[in-house]
């Protein structure tokens, strides 16, 4: 079987209002990677489209504008957890020997649907994202004694890291006094809190290992994949909300095949839509132990966010996945300019869909 | 590296009307063949859902329904395309080594969109797909004298087929006279050379040879896949009107890989939505010379559309290529009813979107 390498990647700056179709947004970050010249267009045998858009034979028409004729292109989606599960698909086209290389691009602009979770009936009226954020931040509290200053410290964090990123969607770093002013939405979620849809792009080459062997200086090799589907609706999630079950199986399976262990985790992109998630994120994936996410993000040994996870770089849902392992690949090559974590060797990234009833864990390694 | 079985199939009746949502055709298909009892729920690791229809998070509501906690629930599309392209990638997932059984369905309900290709400018005000097929028809009867007769013929074929089939959308043996005489749409295109959208689904199972080896009697194995895009947009096709150049490409790549010859094929399912598509696809795929296409319908010795193809059994989108799959596997190993080809061993899926932009071929054998 061959080795899947994580050849090349871009990513476009992620903005609030952009005149540009998403075809213009998706297509800025595949010609922007595509003149790196690892690969010519005639070598690119996939495009896999990772976006939430409701138009139509996406994939093809990307394909077409960035002068690519491949065997295979299909548009994946999976919500929030799109551009992950694209992933997933390009590592099973290389690795099963159907194709030596897979150009994977997300994108959304900002009129793509998939912001309400308007299909799940067990929400009532409480459909918007934040409805569920508020229920795992008020156990969490009331649960292990988090406090909303802890949570605000993730925002803070991440903000900081989004200052070094020239394509994060907020360039000012704020304190957690910011946060904890900002406008209350629910109790005890502020504005702050909160992630921001935006419109943006990211796209990634996946390369078999024989194919990356004389164009990639750095190798960045995926040694594990973990990905969990629960359920669709938030009923299934509720019994539980001291944890998203889904992560802690996908973090599980994905360590299992890398053959590593949480403590040999050096940096790690982490779904961040609302803060609260960051801490759950740290107890599913077994950084700390269940209760201690609060305290982990004032003592915590692995770099987390580097590039300002979703808080402080927005978040269009289809390019969020891919941009995280776009993130963890340029650290891992040593290429993150002014947010590089040193040292780093071995990579993770986690991401999820609507209450965490679907997650995913990729990690990756320079060997 | 894992081979890859399909270990079960059920495809549901193909209508006109139906009052269900996506989901529920969807689950349809997809309950029906969990009944069979090849898998339990739990056994089944991915869920691949392959359909156009604009809804969100389609993949993990589907398995919800289904009872079903995935590894892997991911939505596929690519127009006409999406349910072979989905059968692609549950391939990859199988043989990567990711899983061990992947659960594809497709489906369409009425209100699904994709029925307009709308996106592409190039096609002026001729977004209708029979613009497409009437230029291929005229270039093709004006170089090689094909005969609108011959088209009809193809048409009384599949209809003959789709009789033997309860799932088929049109259960009516015609003549060809009948196809004659129906409303001339487009100068040479009648009514019934085109085939009709509706609703419907379809399911295959995917299992490893391993998973397989206790559960199925007669392993029908994934041989071959070939597959080609060479644009979204129609400009590009009309360089060259004499064949759809992808499907050349999916077939010869589909052969290689199976390491057999177009005389080998014993039975095939042609992306037929338009009479002379099919005409065509005998020529893509080298059953007879360029050209010969509208003779090959008379002294044909590989049985083709079976089931009726997309003229007899009407076009849910996101099912067709699923359907395809389950037909040529039903066929093979030997439970095709009414409608078993004798003695076959070795089948073919052709299918393709958008004027033949992008094409996939299937090889199936038992062995």
């Amino acid at each position: 079987m061959q080795r899947v390498v994580v050849g090349d990647y871009s990513t476009s700056g992620f903005r609030k209002e952009t005149q540009q179709s998403i075809f213009d947004v998706a297509a800025g970050a595949g010609s922007a990677l595509l003149k790196h010249e690892i690969v010519l267009q005639s070598e690119v045998e996939a495009v896999i489209f990772s976006s939430c858009s409701s138009d139509q034979y996406t994939a093809s028409i990307l394909a077409e504008m960035l002068g690519i004729k491949p065997k295979i292109a299909i548009r994946v989606d999976n919500l929030c957890n799109s551009g992950t599960s694209a992933v997933i698909s390009g590592y099973g086209l290389i690795a099963s020997g159907l194709c030596k290389s897979v150009l994977i691009v997300g994108a959304e602009s900002r009129n793509s649907p998939g912001r309400l979770l308007s299909w799940d009936v067990t929400r009532g009226s409480f459909s918007l994202p934040i409805y569920w954020a508020t229920m795992y931040a008020r156990n969490h509290m009331r649960t292990y004694g988090t406090t909303e200053e802890q949570m605000a410290s993730v925002v803070v964090k991440n903000r900081k890291n989004a200052f070094k990123n020239p394509n994060a969607l907020y360039q000012k770093e704020i304190t957690i006094s910011e946060v904890m002013s900002s406008k209350r939405i629910t109790e005890p979620l502020k504005l702050l809190d909160c992630s921001s849809l935006c419109s943006g792009a990211s796209a990634v080459l996946l390369l078999s290992k024989t194919m990356a062997s004389k164009r990639v200086e750095t190798p960045i090799y995926i040694t594990g994949i973990g990905s969990q589907t629960n359920s669709a609706s938030l009923a299934e999630v509720m019994s539980n909300l001291n944890n998203t079950g889904t992560s802690r199986i996908a973090a599980r399976d994905a360590y299992k095949m890398a053959n590593v262990s949480p403590k040999d985790i050096d940096v790690a992109e982490l779904h961040d839509a609302f803060s609260i998630m960051e801490i759950m994120a740290y107890e599913d994936l077994c950084f700390v132990d269940r209760g201690e996410g609060g305290k982990f993000i004032e003592d915590s040994d692995i770099a987390t966010n580097p590039r300002g996870g979703i808080l402080g770089c927005g978040h269009p849902l289809g390019a969020t996945g891919v941009s995280q392992v776009a993130e963890i690949t340029s650290q891992l090559s040593g290429n993150a300019d002014r947010r590089q974590v040193e040292g780093c060797k071995i990579g993770l990234v986690h991401n999820l869909s609507a209450a965490g009833t679907s997650a995913t864990v990729i990690i990756l390694g320079t060997e």
